[in-house]
């Protein structure tokens, strides 16, 4: 963790008064999704750079249950932002590129109409009688706020957490006014566990005597107590074990002096005790009920039917983020959603951060070369107006590289060549892109990525490339049936473990699919083992021995054809290569070539015999 | 979860006076580890079956913080106890066999001294003049009771979570009294998140307004809303995220209608304000306080060295059981301890659950046919009289046997030859424990397995081997350098993805190696290759072809012998088999072997060169 002690997410955050706020009040009446009527809302909210000319380049920020409006500084002596470490001019929202808008949300305690404001009605503030709001509610009020902005569509809504839901109520709900929609650290509704942790900091707060129905405001200290035993529950909640063991083992039973009417015996409870008094300055207990509510209400969809259903109405580009060591929110669930956008065919990146910081992760600095590189090449390719090649003299080569005499250059031509134009293509284990991105020159349309390794999938997406993180020997669950012209599995199947899974899932997902692999028949390999006694693997490969290899099985070309033959694949050509001899070969191909390529389909689909051709 | 909507680990148990506890009184002072003083002690306790002739079959069963004496029915119409599951006659813990023994923790609120009890030199209730009192406490006044019993030593003492931390301090301050010891769920000290939540539990107690600092017995209705608090929070961490995703996803939006002040809105907020209403009827605040401040200071060492100078003390056989999903008292943590041991050379049994079932895993029936057995097993194996062969016909076979030509029993034939009488051997990738089997039987003393399948485990353990349950691709990091005479990998290292890390593992923990595999150098492989153009895996495992082996190396004896070195481990015998001709071989072992089993060590280790002999 980079920050000191007590720091953590934005919970340093003062309590003043935000000097560059702008407010509106929109004094048309405002229904709420479960029934009830605000008579009016005011909206406080900050802007960052400049709405150009076209009004096209607006990025709303949506903040988290704590945040508000003020989302970074707006010069070197302002007060701390929620996201200076996101948002700023040169940053990974660049402020100097984009007009950037963050209001707090309805229901908050930081100017925007919420419980804590007079209702016009009686005089006094609502109270307990502020009406439930829904996370569709917030967004209406943002939606009036654009309006009012006069910004016709969002280039892009991003936000984490509560602000998550806050976009994927925007691309669901206004598909036609967000072209990119950026959710980190979401999901389409709180797990069970995430649900529990908030019933039990809103029953601190409703049982704390101070609480008074809600009616606290004239009669001091109000639920203090409630209040900061639910922000510290909240606070382990935000970060991973491995981050509280990180900052709390080595003074265990040293706790910071701080002034607190909370146990202060280790020095967790005193980092707790401190976050919980500071919260109760600056938070109101009445919005914490109410924005936990509100998230805990928050549902897109129980079932992916349902989750289809509403996903169905977005038209934007989605880039999706979750981080490994988050587990109020874990990656399954943003999984869930990738899945369903992937099955409705919507252009999607994913990535799952690898991070020890927890929830916290998309607020802090640490994963920034991650995270904040898929929110650039995500932005910057929704522009349109960039497109950032490899650095010059990089090499687009696979990171797993795993082939025999190096034929990958050889393969992945030929590959091109047998690419339909027009074709929807999967390419799985694509690397830095290398095919994607000249099918994609070739004009291709719909083309996805699927890759494990990180930093691949980061050029790929700074190419403007969608890219899928995920693991190949788990199969293709996020897939449906028929789902793309091509599927390509291109030098990478020796790299598979799970081999029946992947080929099934293979040409259950692609009306045609591409496999290309080295053959393991080829005669100089059989020689070297029978002449040499050596498994030719740790002869041939340059980089790899036999105990190091990336590539796990080894297969000959009549190996693969039994398979299909077996497994009902039928096989619709095979081209052999000897890349050392630069040629194609026919006949004995599997004594001759080093390099084979089939294109299959599945024999079940199409009530095709499972026998091979030629 | 097998449990009903509302049950869930020892909660629903009754307030009802328990019919069947005994109790003592000791009237000596008991000087307490932090420098107070109780002027008696009071213990209330349980048994089951009966204590035999030679007073060598009691087991003593440590609750953990919320159970108490009451462990087990004691007739089919007695209250059910909180361990039914697994003490009874026939059950794993078996009362018709051994006497089991139960107290009610000093600190506690069901009969033994604890806050709630009388001061005899006020005649007042203790509330929170209480002293603070340790798990080193609780295990003193056990002692008491055990001497006041007559029993000169425990065959075993077992327990989970904060009984886990009873069960580590009888067997390190009471060495000589304990013959095993079975540690569930349970660590050296809690996380810093598992601390963090016992803290916010404390606080809301502490700050409740009824709790009048303790003093609240004759001022109803004491801090009822904070210790029901204090459940809510500790329910969800005895729970794993996915037992609480199917308990309540279902009917999420549907509360079950409880009585409560607290929120019911969602499923899951009616069954936590459900826990915590019904615990506050049968459990003391303070009580709660101090039992948990007792887990949150049981400190057995921070440091690999600290835990070591501890459990060096031990005498006691060791069987420590970790459960997947349970994340308050990680699986990590009862690795670290195993850890240790291992380095102290104490038998020792690990296994780590699989299961969905959390922290509560270790009272609930769901895993009981791994924890049960493993109880089962280790307490037969303790007593010495008992030892369960494999059943009459089953084969003990290796579950991953991956040889080809299957000369598996030619390898173990000749391994066991291999190994020095009275050597110490670790055999990884033991499987059911067929070669230890035969160590055993030939005498040799420090035996131990290690293997990844729960199954294979459990056979090992039935049959009295010490095995800990591990993924040898992840190396062997619980291992000391040179800590045993003999480290053998029998026909595994083809299925190893980290040939190299095993390997440098393999000669720095044992002193001498035995690597035995398959020679993918036979000429009849070579030839298979060549003429049938197939990769013989598919042709000659009579299970698996090459897309599903578990194989994934592939090797020859002349790769392996360069291998050794260029890594600098030193070949000290080579012994090269036909099995097909069921004969040794020599001169061009490479062609003709198809099994070869290598003798190594170290080449580092003893400042030889790294060449090999012959």
């Amino acid at each position: 963790m980079s920050k000191g002690f007590f720091d953590s997410s934005d919970s340093l955050r003062a309590a003043r008064p935000l000097q560059h706020a702008k407010r509106v009040t929109f004094e048309e009446p405002l229904s709420l999704e479960l029934g009830d009527r605000l008579p009016e809302v005011t909206v406080v909210y900050e802007t960052y750079g400049q709405l150009n000319a076209a009004r096209d380049n607006a990025v709303l920020v949506c903040h988290a249950l704590s945040g508000d409006s003020h989302v970074a500084r707006h010069h070197s002596q302002d007060d701390p932002g929620w996201w200076d470490t996101v948002v700023g001019p040169g940053l990974a929202i660049d402020t100097g590129q984009y007009y950037v808008l963050c209001a707090n949300v309805l229901g908050g305690c930081r100017g925007t109409t919420g419980p804590n404001s007079v209702d016009p009605a009686t005089g006094r503030r609502w109270g307990a009688d502020f009406p439930t709001v829904t996370v569709g509610d917030m967004v209406e009020v943002q939606r009036r706020l654009i309006d009012h902005l006069g910004i016709p569509s969002l280039l892009a809504v991003v936000g984490g957490s509560m602000g998550g839901h806050q976009v994927l109520t925007w691309a669901t709900r206004h598909p036609e006014r967000v072209r990119g929609a950026m959710v980190l650290a979401s999901s389409a509704r709180l797990t069970s566990q995430a649900l529990a942790f908030d019933v039990v900091g809103r029953n601190a707060i409703r049982r704390d005597p101070h609480f008074h129905e809600g009616q606290y405001y004239e009669a001091a200290p109000g639920p203090s107590v409630g209040l900061a035993l639910a922000r510290m529950l909240g606070h382990i909640t935000y970060l991973s074990p491995q981050a509280m063991s990180e900052k709390f083992e080595a003074d265990r039973l040293l706790p910071r002096d701080v002034p607190t009417s909370f146990e202060k015996k280790f020095s967790v409870g005193s980092y707790l005790a401190y976050q919980g008094d500071k919260f109760v300055e600056r938070f109101d207990a009445n919005s914490y009920m109410t924005l936990s509510m509100a998230m805990d209400l928050f549902d897109l969809g129980a079932t992916p039917e349902e989750l289809a259903e509403n996903l169905a109405h977005s038209q934007c580009h989605w880039l999706v983020i979750s981080y490994t060591s988050d587990w109020l929110f874990p990656a399954e669930q943003s999984q869930e959603l990738v899945k369903v956008l992937l099955a409705l065919n919507k252009p999607i990146t994913y990535c799952n951060v690898k991070t020890s910081c927890g929830h916290d992760a998309f607020l802090l600095p640490d994963d920034l070369g991650t995270y904040g590189r898929l929110l650039t090449g995500f932005l910057a390719n929704l522009e349109g107006t960039k497109n950032m090649p490899a650095e010059a003299g990089e090499e687009l080569e696979r990171p797993n590289s795993t082939s025999t005499f190096q034929p990958h250059r050889v393969d992945c031509d030929r590959i091109v060549d047998l690419i339909p134009p027009q074709a929807s293509v999967l390419d799985l284990g694509c690397g830095r892109g290398e095919l994607l991105t000249r099918l994609k020159q070739n004009g291709h349309g719909r083309l996805l990525g699927f890759e494990l390794d990180e930093q691949a999938l980061l050029t790929c997406v700074e190419q403007g490339l969608n890219v899928i993180q995920g693991d190949l020997d788990k199969g293709l669950p996020a897939f449906a049936d028929r789902q793309f012209d091509v599927v390509v599995l291109s030098q990478t199947l020796q790299a598979v473990k799970n081999v029946e899974l992947v080929l099934a899932d293979l040409v259950r997902v692609g009306r045609k699919c591409i496999v290309s692999f080295s053959n393991f028949g080829y005669h100089k390999l059989a020689e070297i083992l029978a002449e040499q006694g050596r498994v030719p693997e740790a002869s041939l490969l340059l980089h790899f021995n036999w105990y190091n290899t990336p590539n796990l099985r080894f297969l000959t070309i009549a190996d693969f054809e039994e398979f299909c033959a077996e497994k009902n694949i039928r096989i619709h050509q095979r081209i052999a290569f000897n890349t050392e001899e630069g040629r194609e070969v026919t006949g004995e191909v599997n004594r001759l070539a080093n390099l084979a390529i089939f294109v299959l389909s599945s024999g079940e689909a199409m009530n095709l015999s499972g026998s091979h051709p030629e």
